[in-house]
């Protein structure tokens, strides 16, 4: 059994509108050390009976074509196990 | 300048519909070996002016108080920087 991460970023250049709340309320709650907030998404992929290293190719097929839209997000994919 | 990256994941015992709309559309592209799919969240964010252990310390305080709710959620800090 093989766990796969995929974390999903919106790429640096592409407004993130939810980050930017986030980023104000911390302001208005006093943190005035905060500087930037991005936020992403992230996905638990459990994959059973592949070998590892066909477990990361299809969690990186799976993160390409189904998790983001890669016009405007990033992504990273960790495997473990 | 420290960067800490919060993640947001639903506690086990909490359904969670998106992971399984995903891991349903997954099923059905033909990606037969993948057996759970947990949707979850990630914030980068950025503090400036602050001593690593303080960092993290306002890290954990945001993540605990306005990033995740505690009743259904739970969440992991890393700083860096």
């Amino acid at each position: 059994m093989a766990r796969a991460r995929v974390y999903v970023t919106l790429k640096k250049s592409v407004f993130d509108p939810q980050g930017k709340t986030i980023h104000d309320a911390l302001l208005s709650l006093g943190y005035s050390g905060v500087t930037d907030v991005r936020q992403g998404k992230f996905f638990e992929v459990e994959l059973d009976g592949l070998p590892a290293e066909k477990a990361r190719a299809t969690a990186e097929e799976i993160a390409r074509k189904v998790l983001s839209n890669p016009v405007i997000e990033s992504f990273r994919v960790e495997v473990e196990g």
